[in-house]
């Protein structure tokens, strides 16, 4: 028997992701799946793709910790510390998919959420679970607060060369576009179809909520305050996301150096892939699987390198990424259940 | 070490869309991957998705036969015949996905490819290999015609009706919509994005070569000659193939009795699913999957069974029903590599 | 001065492609545009595309009617009425978008709509303005029913085959596949971009409620009852119409007998091209334009005859007709402000 | 009669863009079309949209010049200059919607494109026809330089600031967005449709011919040498082209003195639009126009002033532009034949 896992939130696009990779974990039992708003369903008259697959039927949030041993959950933000709280006193291990783990500050998540923190003790328990650059730190760990989306392309893209110091951390713009899918389920005017097919426009400029997060990492990595433009676009296809990343070089470097750099940073990573010089990463090759793919290149009429990363944003940048983490604290080897070929098309 | 296997036209859709499947199949090594406009460049560099999962150099279609023991051959029509009895000689299993070993009739072939057979024996020794239909005519056999793409789709989608002699076999219509990958790698204007994105079209409309095929099963299946009025268009999406299939029904039958009819037909095929009553198969839920999806309407105004048949072109429609026949003539788990769950968008 | 025209229902799909054509219309003045949810606001508040071109405040739909000697009216079905009866009373023309003056029979709005006609008088008076058909009894006319989408493109299509009594009127089977701004501006799961992109699927399988007005006009053009089977697919692209229909030939024909007959019939029709032997056509052709393209081929296997017809669905389908219509009632050349050349891509 | 216009490359995108608008345009008459590739043919055969509409055969290039007092050529660089000088000695007005009479500085030719200039005075005589910018040197000029499509986006989104000193000169990055037609009608792997369908790249990283181009404007609008990085992608639409621009301010301002600033800039201007404050410009609301929408974005966190500059490549950013031109040199009113409204959807 595998480890007892579990979804909250199972019908959100994370949700059923996750259920999608878990069911193809060879490790994995999955015990159950919550959903505020369909609950009693069969979570296969919601998505016919898992008919004859999966057809468990959708529990409360309750029912999911309490059958699982690994909770998952993908909720607003606001949602999460309660379950975390719950998961914690059963000894179980809760890897949260929403934002409510993810800020060190509660000033940050104050300003950028408008909500408090109400159990210090859970955050300082809990870990920023980005596997390339805290992985020791995710070992041990219950409560994870599981990357978003961008943060963690800009994060993986970034991290090399800032560590190395190459840049100039006040330098940094990221030109993120990310697929509808990153909109979630939930209807809106924006993501109808005549609206957001043969359509292309930034939003949130300036003023994405992901922008603390970019910043706590980047700083981390970087010893000093990071501070960076960041503005996302919404991209009329259904997965992933490029972020083209802009930094002013405070050293002299040539190409091939910044590749030796990069490529030696993440050695080890088999999730992190370093695109041939002369090509530039494509969401195209990264979708449905956990890979980052990470383009180099460098404007030197300018001075400035230009980074380009590409993930899928529900398989890096959410479901993957989180299943990642549970074989991270489970002792599991770190790729398991996610070694499925990105398709082609 | 698993069964060591190749792919001659590793480089075109169908090709590529098996060597990602046989890269997750438990039990197949994939031994060569064969190209003549490609030989000598690491497949990677056509297909970056690969990069740093398999980065094997093309080579002659030769050499795929000597190094495989079960050879996949995705190639243009008239190209298949010489590999075939190559390996027939040495012994070694030949699936073909190109057209050359899927009619039974030479005159059939004959008027719509305007070719011969060369060597009969090879043909007579040949099974046309949709397993839900020809499952025991597989085993034992070593040169397979894996069926067409749209033959697929058409042939499960009637099965159950013609069988059971609901259906006047004068009357039936399909009219089938398949993704852009059918038309393959090779660039055409009509292939071209801005020509093919925001457009849609029939083409060869009741001259397309799937034809014969299609009338062949369907001939086989009701004990009678059949013809059909078959109409295909370019949808713009990558994959997927979705047929509408139209016919007047002979007998009197309730729908409730066609889907107990479809549902006992099917009781034991893992890959055909019967869609809930109500509901419409749709291409998006077997996306990158071998499923089958049928779902099964009446027109009680004019005495008309609607059948709607949904595959993913390049999975049940060709690599992925390759695989299933591999598992088949092989003595595997005939769903051995094939249980990834289908990605809900 | 032009003629006043308003739109009650002006920030829908149909409503604010009027507004685009209208501002196009040499002849007319837009007086004033109504909407109910968004009454107060600018229009191009809601549809930005209009910014700096056309900023009227959205009224009320009384004082549309009020402003206005033409008053176009695109409602959902049972809305229609009253302003009918208004305008009829005040002497103002009414073109009705939705379903309200469509149906010539009571009985089948009852049945297709569950609603009834509470001024039959209104109704009498009203016509089904489908201007290549009925445009005699068009003229003088002021109550107007304007077609549907699939009726306008299937009653183009088939017109010259059945009025020559072509086809076996009990053979015929309509496949229609419409972009998504068939479906509206209201939000739907099915209209959530990660649902219908890289997704198809039937709809509505034989119970649409255009039905009964295909059937009013196939009747009316063959002079006896038509029953047809019509299937409607949602195809992932923002506008067109694209009706494949199979017809059994009756009599003994040619495909060029085909083409003289359908270009001799509409020989004197602006907004009918019938397409190039060999050729098929394509919604790409007809968008953003008042154009119904149409494609004849023969299956001489099956001895039916195969009609393509494609139009935009908010085009000839929707708003282009409208003013066409307009033209008509007005005494205008019939394509006043319809001539902008459709895009070829 | 109007006045006598032919287009050289005809069937390429912007040539058949100009068919379009010209046909619309009321004092032109289009006298000729040329093309290589389909001379003989009727352009209707090739673009089947204008079927019934202007099925003129396409000619050579010699007969177009002939037979037209406005010439437009759609050429690849370097075939321009011998159609100039020939319009030149007929006293023709050669509008060069290629890239051979942007350039004012040679050298930028030779270092981006690889050729010399043959005839100086040629280009001497030229003007670079950005109308927002260069009005009055337009006019009475016989030879223009029509911008291209990134570069117009570019110049007109940073005209305002750049002339009033805001922005720091080295700060500027250009991330820009451009849909497939683009890349013109010639085939590629690149705009293969399930190579760039779901797909995201961007390409020519830092390495765009449009980059001196770009730089050659905003010098002249900053009065001092300006280097950007500019980086284009391939977005997955048909059409339209999103530049997010990020400069550096180098003085206080705030961001209701920056929407002055571009409002005042741009009063007189009928195409050019700045969106409402809070609102981001989307190519969706200029497609099929000439005008270009722009967005106003200040990043208080890091003194960013971020510009969002949307319009149609092959409207302001080619073909409407080049009838603006005309419009000029002609002494037309300068929106002549450039008013229909811009789709919604």
């Amino acid at each position: 028997m595998g480890i007892k896992v579990g979804i909250i939130g199972a019908t959100g696009y994370a949700g059923v992701e996750l259920v999608r990779l878990l069911l193809n974990h060879p490790q994995a039992e999955l015990a159950a799946v919550g959903s505020v708003s369909f609950e009693g369903k069969p979570i296969s008259e919601i998505y016919p793709n898992l008919a004859g697959i999966f057809e468990a039927v959708l529990t409360s949030d309750e029912q999911v910790i309490e059958k699982s041993e690994v909770i998952f959950a993908s909720l607003p933000h606001g949602l999460s510390e309660k379950y975390a709280a719950s998961c914690a006193e059963q000894g179980k291990v809760f890897i949260d998919l929403g934002a409510d783990f993810r800020l060190w500050a509660e000033e940050d998540y104050k300003q950028w959420y408008g909500l408090e923190y109400h159990d210090l003790t859970l955050h300082q328990n809990a870990v920023y679970a980005l596997p390339e650059l805290y992985r020791e730190q995710i070992k041990g760990k219950t409560i994870l607060g599981n990357p978003g989306c961008y943060p963690t392309s800009i994060g993986l893209g970034l991290y090399p060369a800032l560590k190395s110091g190459l840049l100039d951390t006040k330098s940094i713009i990221i030109d993120a576009k990310s697929g509808v899918t990153g909109a979630g389920r939930g209807l809106s005017q924006t993501t109808h179809y005549p609206d957001c097919n043969e359509a292309f426009s930034p939003y949130k400029i300036a003023d994405h909520r992901h922008t603390p997060e970019i910043e706590q990492t980047l700083g981390d990595i970087a010893g000093e305050r990071v501070t960076v433009t960041f503005v996302p676009h919404l991209l009329p296809v259904n997965r992933g996301i490029v972020s083209t990343i802009y930094g002013t070089l405070k050293k002299d470097i040539t190409l091939d150096e910044v590749f030796d750099l990069y490529k030696s940073t993440y050695k080890e990573e088999q999730f992190v892939r370093i695109c041939p010089k002369g090509t530039a990463a494509n969401l195209k090759n990264v979708r449905l699987s956990n890979y980052c793919d990470i383009s180099l290149h460098l404007d030197e009429r300018t001075n400035r390198l230009i980074v380009v990363s590409a993930i899928d944003n529900m398989g890096k940048g959410a479901a993957g990424q989180a299943i990642q983490n549970m074989n991270i604290v489970c002792g599991l080897s770190e790729n398991t259940g996610l070694n499925s070929v990105p398709p082609c098309f």
